[in-house]
């Protein structure tokens, strides 16, 4: 699957450096062995930032309140850290991005969202450090 | 717990009454046991539409946007399809309520989307019918 | 692995016996394919109602509850409505039912309690049905 | 994004039509709103069916396997149904389906293995009475 | 919604304090980003640990039996923490908590059960450590 | 429920022996409070080793990669770990692991496929290391 650099890849590749732009915070690094790590890239990029966010239909920031939702509900945590970044580096507020958190708790219980805020706290903090 | 109609509950039913106003198509009901479902309604009423939903810091549509990611991930049909047309009343049109459905898909898993896509279809298909 | 009426078989059918017991209202039948229905039958009754339930340690009303706030958290509908059949004949009260279901929809979210509450209604019900 | 039939969409058809041969039990159908069916379909026909169980390194029997174990510890019923019906027409046995469930009991929970044999027991059901 | 300290968080707090009264073990802490602390504070204590344990119709030590059985079986494990020392604070056992914890491999699956087990383990060698 | 060594127990450390031979690389370890340790131990290999593991009608190999999926998609990480160990012992190939965690991505969530081929490699690296 690896290898071509098609019209899907160029899409995702676009819409993820809106989420991270060069210069700005990046996210955490994720390890895959390395028997499956391009055609991964290749496939997931393509797929959830080519074919997913890179529809019409809604708003970036809209694309990234409702992940932020899910992946605190499904208590996916490094992930929803790095889409924490993500919805920042798009202009999403703190203020709205705790209040995300809040709003799942009585959906998928107050322990998840407990976990959300402590992620969020991680990243925000980790920001602020590197201001410094 | 039950009888007093407080502020909180004051403001749960201000928002419910934006998601569900009268006139406009009806949400399922859902059965309690009669020892608790006064208890229950003034809760949950209270805290989900009064406490969170009646915070400032997210628009409406925002809120709905978010829940129904969440709810179809976690795979809560039937509150889904209450949400549904709570979010239509809000404002929210079938093609953004499918786009949410699909956003979820690659974060939840393709088949729990599947039922998202179901539910919706059944929610539209009726009221289809009711202005028939 | 079937035929064999061993010790665990005996404890746990012993155990059955005290959740539903002859004469008492029958919980929801499950279908089975014929390639498994004796093995699983088996395996199931000796090690849930045999090796857990048969322990000492908690009182089975202890066990009671703890299973119907795990069912209803997990959105196991079908089997909460055994349990909930099961937690009558060993005497808790309708109230209690009620309020273990409150009492986890802060954990486990107020659209996982709502599922739960439909169930006890529904077994309600049908109870209050048959005695007429 | 609906319309092209690229490679990927006709890979994808080609495994699609291995679980699903024309003249075989077909697989229950699922609603999805007109607003989004055609770009539903070409999206998870292409990423499902093409992108992944069209990839070498595991045989599609395999795949079957490890798909029924996940969509019954997951609880997704309607889509276990459909791959049950899958599973069998790639040349599973009924008896190694209900040896997949299971083993997924002492995983992902008896209450989910039970709801698994249900729906196995379905379509089991469902084929001996087409046959007859 | 900070600043007020009404009926209901008194309450809260009232229950805060038998779970975790001074003097005895306590929790470990969350962190919350500053702009949500307060609010999440009073919302949280004033649900959880007002209506809904502040409630009658259940004994405290029932909703913990219960709370730990469902955090448990969500593996919600940060909080299962939480509430393991609150248990022992109000008087349950450590075989009591042990014997929650095998309840529930059953139904939500034996490697749900060995992080709760991994979770009291690591509580109650923290607490012997405390009074060396 | 300690002390006895009877057949199930020996058909489950036979099985046991097969996935994490003496001289290979053996899995993590988990942490259990001394109140209950004897009696999993015994319950969970005579259970899972013993009545599932132990079972005729898929092969070792076949039970490896369902319960590696079904791990996955769980999101059982520490356990995921340990059954990549023992999969590997079984003959399994690193390709055919990262196969399997691909696969259940569209089913179970991309992130919950990166949090599995997180884990893969930090096995693998810790077997290169060992070899080294």
């Amino acid at each position: 699957m690896a290898g071509e650099m098609d019209e899907r890849m160029v899409k995702g590749i676009g819409t993820a450096l809106k989420l991270f732009p060069p210069g700005k915070s990046s996210p955490p690094s994720f390890q895959y062995p390395k028997e499956i790590v391009d055609d991964w890239n290749q496939f997931s990029v393509s797929t959830v930032m080519g074919d997913v966010w890179g529809r019409e239909g809604l708003e970036l920031k809209d694309r990234a309140k409702i992940t932020l939702g899910v992946l605190a509900a499904m208590g996916k945590l490094e992930q929803l850290k790095a889409y924490v970044v993500g919805a920042l580096n798009l202009g999403l507020t703190r203020e709205e991005i705790c209040e995300i958190i809040l709003q799942i708790a009585v959906y998928a219980g107050f322990p998840t969202a407990i976990q959300g805020f402590a992620v969020a706290s991680e990243v925000f903090d980790a920001l602020d450090e590197e201001e410094k």
